[in-house]
């Protein structure tokens, strides 16, 4: 994929590749077989943007220069590019072109601002973050004093792969009590978030013979990208009762989130689960459950898990990343009691164990009650926040409807009428950072309208002056 | 691979396999296509005895058993055992048959008994272990007491694929002073260890066209397993001077232990890595260079890493494993610039990147002094093992020779005339825990005779028991 401008040797492998002068910077990208040109000049582009080597704002090559650049048919390059405007990477600049946008890191990849930027001067709405200045600070020093103080020397030491039997049975606990998960400490495999879990879990699929792999459209982009690593994708649509049943029966896989879609925010239906729970039981179809913020429910009783009902099928997957905050790399896959041998057997060799004292202290959180207090506080938090942003946005912009707001952390912003990435132009110049809901959709051809706002992620005493800056500029 | 005996409901996929009764455990193993019946058989045996369900001591069925049962030729289960025994997995018990050893978990891949076994009733002197009881329980709180009490916000959300910048920084100026390694900070990717170390370079290897990847033999099972899930490996033999040039030229990666061969504990001859450097320019083959252990040298000048010396061309990979212990997964890889973006882009899907805290706190423990501290006191205390170990053995089997002490954690203790196996059972039944240095060969056809005594892993009041234990055994 992308080839470090640092390099002054030449290409290693001898492989496909050109030089592209986009906006002064010597862009080398190298588009050896991954599978298709298309999908060969998408990874390059994605992977210099990640890196950080093609910076917010750059204006890329023409479709025409960069296919003669590289040699490849101009459609091939005008496909990768729209692909990429549909994924949030890049956006077509006023005045024609093609634009890295300015926060084009993958939705939930992190900040791709200095931090300064990102704390301050920038309104930061994005979605995926909880707020991270909440982080319960004085519990986690305290639990992880507690943990390495006292434990018995072989917590330093290696463990089940599986992760620390205290945090499995802490959690086997836990979440039977908070989302009815019916699931055996033995049966827990604590992982590093929900990455990992995918990344691991599509790994123990393919090598089971699975071949395709329904995911909803529109979800994070990254999380597409994993299953198709290991497994053909089918782009499955979302309406307003959830995944839809399209093409489900085809797979062999179903990636959802269930309690709460990400990013539309509707709860898959009781019909839609019963329909999806009855085609595993009878297809032996592998269900992975997204349960990415099923702590935060605010207008009614939590939405079970679907893993209660069909434990032998469904791959239930939670972690700390809107509990705590994204920088604990903490998961957990509730897992059907046949797949644990092989799903143990991945994470030992794709790193051993999660880290010890990360899970006993996050086991210490949990036995002492501060891990339930700090989701009460947050959830309290969070629900005042929605109902400022649904007041707000009522008040200034009556044409507007905010869905999806029953549980999680952010709400969609429907405008109708107006194009989503003029909208997301014009707060970014008003230092308001927002997510098109575009960004998460995969068609190219159909591009929902609307934004996704994250109301979680400014810290408080900065969150009624971003949802100010945000209505300015819509209402204005 | 395996599949779990609490499973009720038949097979969901339908694979190839076979009810074993192997000692009364209903032992269930699923042969589906994963190249090859050979390694499917072994692929199942080994991730059967890594989640335990086929526990120590278990007699397998005999080979005519279990090819009948699975409905495969015998050769096939009669090779896939041998492979087994050569890796350690399985002994043949007295009396003909095979069983599984009681030490069976890969070398490194931690305790494979109740804790309480394994810090009491067993005198542990298997090797790829620090001793845990000298973790720096205090250095620790004080680092992470720090980190999570005055640190921005900002260090709880998520970071660079490739790590804080603050330890980045704080590893760029350590590796250097330490082992002359030469990075700039933005070419160094923190991962969770060398495992995953090593499995996310050999992804980025395979992506760009390397087909073969030479790997050394001895070597920990567990890295050609890794290996071999994208690359061909090609096993080269060690010798006194360290990994042999014979077919390096044909491979496009070199995995080696250049600084403390393990498990032999040679170090590379100045000839042998000039002409891997010389091969590497020339041929542009990438090497991973494994320094687990580089910290610990003792009777000379520790020998600087490769990396200096081709940088462009060695990916070098250190970690916390041995220097604070295996629970705290902190890994880190001096990148060739041209790598960078692949490793940052593989890391990113694998996980997003490695926690936070823990690398923070591992920054400030190298900024405050601690973890040098930490280095020479274990360094001291470790010396003192192997001379104890060194003059115990001179004293009571002159016959015998210890090897591979220049260095590490580690020795060999070569026993003319003796069969290993036999040893390690004999030691065993005396509650001594060592690894036949068969165990790392991947070899079928030659078992190096001797065992590796790792005389770190014991706490320091248990260790001259053990070591007495050890001697009664093999002196009686």
């Amino acid at each position: 994929m992308g080839h470090s401008s640092q390099e002054a040797s030449p290409d290693p492998d001898g492989g496909h590749r050109g030089a592209v002068p986009a906006a002064g910077l010597d862009l080398l990208i190298d588009i050896r077989g991954r599978g298709g040109l298309r999908k060969s000049v998408e990874d390059a582009l994605r992977s210099a943007v990640r890196s950080g080597r093609l910076v917010a704002g750059t204006r890329l090559p023409s479709t025409r220069d960069l296919s003669g650049q590289l040699g490849v048919a101009r459609g091939t390059v005008t496909q990768a590019y729209s692909q990429l405007v549909a994924e949030g990477w890049l956006v077509a600049a006023a005045g024609g072109g093609t634009r890295v946008t300015e926060n084009a890191i993958a939705p939930d990849a992190g900040p791709d601002l200095p931090p300064a930027q990102a704390r301050g001067a920038w309104h930061d709405l994005r979605p995926g973050r909880p707020d991270v200045a909440a982080f319960p600070r004085a519990a986690w020093i305290r639990a992880v004093g507690r943990v390495v103080r006292d434990s018995p020397a072989e917590v330093f030491d290696y463990t089940d792969p599986r992760g620390r039997p205290e945090l499995r049975a802490a959690l086997a606990g836990y979440l039977a009590r908070v989302r009815g998960v019916r699931v055996r400490p033995e049966h827990l495999v604590v992982c590093s978030g929900y990455t990992q879990a995918l990344h691991l879990l599509t790994g123990v699929f393919a090598a089971r013979g699975a071949g395709t792999a329904a995911v909803e459209d529109p979800a994070m982009p990254d999380h597409a990208a994993i299953v198709g690593g290991r497994l053909r994708v089918l782009d499955v649509p979302v309406d307003d009762e959830g995944m839809t049943p399209a093409g489900l029966a085809d797979a062999d896989v179903v990636v959802c989130t269930p309690a709460h879609q990400f990013p539309l925010g509707v709860s898959m239906s009781p019909e839609r689960r019963n329909h999806l729970l009855a085609l595993a039981r009878a297809r032996r179809t592998w269900i992975v459950e997204d349960d990415y913020d099923g702590e935060f429910r605010y207008d009614r009783h939590p939405l079970g898990a679907l893993q209660p009902h069909a434990p032998d099928r469904v791959a239930y997957v939670g972690s700390t990343s809107k509990s705590l905050g994204p920088a604990v790399r903490l998961g957990w896959i509730a897992c059907p009691p046949s797949l644990v041998d092989d799903l143990a057997a991945a994470k030992l060799l794709a790193d051993r164990q999660t880290g010890s004292l990360d899970q006993l202290a996050l086991a210490e959180l949990i036995r002492s009650g501060d891990y339930d207090r700090h989701l009460r506080a947050s959830r309290l938090a969070y629900r005042r926040r929605r109902d400022t942003l649904v007041r707000a946005v009522a008040d200034r912009l009556p044409g507007a409807r905010v869905t999806g707001i029953a549980a999680g952390l952010h709400a969609i912003l429907d405008l109708p009428g107006e194009d989503q990435v003029d909208l997301v132009a014009r707060l970014r110049s008003a230092s308001v950072r927002v997510q098109a809901l575009g960004a998460y959709t995969r068609s190219t051809t159909s591009l929902p309208p609307g934004l996704v706002i994250g109301y979680a992620t400014p810290p408080g005493h900065a969150y009624s002056a971003a949802i100010g800056a945000l209505l300015d500029v819509l209402a204005g």
